[in-house]
């Protein structure tokens, strides 16, 4: 898949890099004059998102300014700029005949995510053989962040690939994931809402149990699904400077 | 009760004061120089220990130091240099007992903590109360920190006590403790090890659900009941931070 960068703009000391790996839509934040390998910081957007969502970009420029890493965001299969394929339509309306037949909601979205993450899973992959190709950011150590959706791709991703040293992800639970949260070795940050409308409180503690990691953290706050504390992203940060230097 | 600075000795910018209060031994750390309100943590330490316990004097001397805090400790009743009274040699006694028959001893643990609790609440507040007439300590916020033992007199401490603004505890379970926790809404940060051998999980899950804080936070970390990771000690300094300024 060709990789090109189809525009970069700075302000504020980060510049903001848009590109396409073949026909995925990223974007990629770097520190301004950055030069030689940094951590690089992969951001998953959360279901019906997109790789600009304001919690993505707010995320990116302040590992760019703050840590001095690189960070990277792409629409998910199905999301952003990307066309839904037949596939991916098919199980949207399948879900919804199903939700209104009274199956519950969560199950049908953890299927979704499987779907998903066969396709995203090596799309990340290509994306960070192409981006450490660049001088901007090169081969330092990689950190994956993501919640929700971003949790149902990453879980996998973590899995797979070795480059990825540490994660924060949560919002999501055991269903579909468990197996391959039992692969996960590198030290792991989990958050969870404790009253979230979406995922059931167990489900959320038996994906944090079944991560093999040694090294792992649960962060459990009051609230829905879409109101995790912003203190969060200071600890996201945090815990990647500690794994991630 | 008469309050009685005994020796103050200074090193590393902080203050060791150490003091009685009636009967009650106990320790309080300044920054040196300190004149006019600051915030105060009081620390509890864990069953067993008593108010020099290597934790509890590094955390004072970090929120002395690092924060501009007051800190202060005292030993529990029946611990460290207090003699055992009658009726807790008695219910010591009786616990060995019922251990030795089968009783799970989290139970038997928290029966204990109810006990000394009785005792250790209004200890607390007159230690508040003297050391609040202290130039160097004065009438700022105040939070407070225990774990295990300490979290099983702080929950009924911070119930009652509406100077305590802000409280990190951990290592214990709801026995015993949920009716006291559902009367506390301050901040509170909530540690516990997904792996303790002390304290069940659903326990301590429990407890966490109780506190009726609107701002509660649960953080959890693979390993047993004395394997808390260093890095919460940072995170606790950072919440009081947050909350007491």
């Amino acid at each position: 898949m060709g990789f090109n960068i189809t525009s970069s703009a700075s302000s504020d000391g980060v510049v903001e890099h848009h590109f396409t790996l073949g026909e995925i839509p990223g974007v990629l934040w770097t520190p301004e004059g950055a030069a030689g390998d940094r951590p690089l910081i992969l951001l998953g957007h959360g279901g019906g998102q997109h790789r600009t969502a304001p919690p993505v970009v707010a995320g990116a420029r302040r590992f760019a300014a703050e840590c001095g890493y690189a960070a990277v965001a792409v629409d998910a299969p199905g999301h952003g700029d990307r066309p839904k394929t037949p596939e991916l339509a098919q199980a949207l309306t399948d879900m919804r005949t199903r939700a209104a037949a009274g199956e519950h909601m969560f199950a049908l979205v953890a299927g979704l995510h499987a779907l998903l993450a066969e396709q995203a899973v090596p799309e990340w992959r290509a994306v960070l053989d192409a981006v450490a190709e660049l001088d901007c950011v090169g081969r330092g150590p990689v950190g994956y962040l993501g919640m929700s959706l971003g949790c149902g791709l990453g879980v996998p991703l973590v899995a797979a690939e070795p480059r990825i040293r540490a994660a924060v992800l949560g919002l999501f639970g055991a269903r579909g994931l468990a197996a391959a949260a039992a692969q996960i070795t590198v030290p792991v940050q989990f958050v969870m809402q404790w009253d979230d409308e979406r995922v059931p409180r167990q489900e959320s503690l038996a994906l944090f149990d079944a991560f093999a990691s040694a090294d792992k953290t649960l962060h459990a706050n009051p609230g829905r699904h879409g109101e995790v504390p912003a203190f969060e992203s200071e600890d996201a940060m945090r815990f990647f400077s500690r794994h991630l230097g």
